[in-house]
């Protein structure tokens, strides 16, 4: 795990870093209050479709953790997207994203999910490049909505690091890498914070559902909110952090 | 308004008070923060069937909204409960009340959601008397689950005066009464918050999913977790404070 670059401000220390996994090269973002260091609960922040590692919403979750609950959190980029997208960067309309994914075949729909299972492997490789170089071992947090969901809940289930997620805008239902997902979920027994858009364009109501139903855990709560993809209401920042203040306790030393 | 008598304890004045309305002596609990007087916000809090005023759930949070909020809440006893119960106090199991509540006749549903109507007078004859002898004019929020909703609910629907509302355990479906569950929450424009448990021994899911539909309201969030009726987790109250918090400001003076 390489350092990149690091600036400091506003009581909080951003460090980018990068590593080798697999003949790709991960870049990342690691952010610590000011003045900490060594053992403190960290939050994985996986970031949406066309999104990257320090997206608006990633930055403002790592900053708000920081600073009102002296936690650290890390971001990556995943594959295609941020430092390793190829072409320019889109903003893509979530009307537009539905019709892209009502256009997907099946076997397109299957790529997407086996590149999302690959990623899980990148978010595994960082925990333990964290573990070695930072001091930090967890407890760990994992949060991601949308795609965030798609890479995040596959790496959840089988990473038994994590002890506490925040996952949403997704659902299981009739698509292709669906079941994949839904396996996933069974075997997810941590507490669960499950986001959820009410009139979503990507997401019918009985597939978020369902997948709510399918998680495995014995804490799992579903939050629903009125509006689209992209409408989750700013309240909600305030769920997010009173569920990661509630499971990750800060560890002693 | 009678006060008929005053405890002082903890940080907090509880105040039991009675009112007549419609030939009814209505009884109830006033809760401030001990030293407050004057504009503040405040809860009203309408227990669940089979409970009362001072019922555990009930002096709970009327607690800890006086010492995390600084708020005032109020409750009063439903018709035949509590200090107006006719005969011995019972409990009764879930398995029990789905037993009982299955057994009613369509006529028995009607006569039940009538006197839940009619309950809903003596929430804004509280409210009067409240704003003449206590110098409170709000904003005030309401907070109800199960029955507390029934009554609440048409309650809420036709008072300006209630700005935000906690609802819960209920749905909306096929059974008598439904209609007018269903009507007065599209008549609800106020911030709600809807408590939904996913295994509820007395409500259909997509009877629950239904009720959250039928709100009228642009911000509406449904919480669901897993297990029966009686089996809401404690952190649920954490966001009921939150909810709060974030909707009733604290009046000047």
């Amino acid at each position: 795990m390489r350092s990149t670059g690091q600036v400091v401000g506003k009581g909080i220390v951003e460090t980018a870093f990068e590593f080798d996994h697999v003949g790709e090269r991960v870049p990342g973002i690691l952010w610590r209050p000011d003045g900490s260091s060594g053992p403190t609960p960290m939050v994985l922040l996986g970031h949406g479709g066309t999104q990257h590692k320090r997206t608006p919403g990633v930055l403002s979750l790592a900053r708000r953790l920081a600073r009102h609950l002296d936690y650290a959190s890390v971001a990556i980029d995943a594959p295609g997207h941020g430092d390793r997208r190829e072409g320019p960067e889109e903003r893509v309309a979530p009307a537009e994203m539905r019709r892209r994914v009502a256009a997907m075949t099946p076997e397109q729909a299957a790529a997407a999910a086996t590149r999302n299972a690959g990623a899980a492997g990148e978010w595994a490789a960082t925990l333990d490049a964290i573990e070695r170089t930072d001091g930090v071992h967890g407890p760990f947090g994992y949060w991601g909505v949308s795609m965030g969901t798609g890479i995040g809940l596959p790496f959840v289930s089988s990473e038994p690091r994590v002890t506490a997620a925040v996952f949403g805008l997704a659902g299981v239902g009739n698509r292709a890498g669906s079941e994949r997902l839904a396996e996933a979920a069974q075997k997810v027994a941590i507490p669960v914070l499950f986001l959820f858009q009410w009139d979503d364009e990507l997401i019918a109501r009985e597939h978020g559902l369902a997948l709510y139903d399918a998680f495995g855990s014995a804490e799992k709560t579903m939050h629903i909110n009125p509006g689209g993809h992209i409408e989750m209401p700013a309240f909600e920042r305030d769920a997010v952090e009173a569920f990661f203040a509630r499971h990750l306790r800060r560890p002693a030393g």
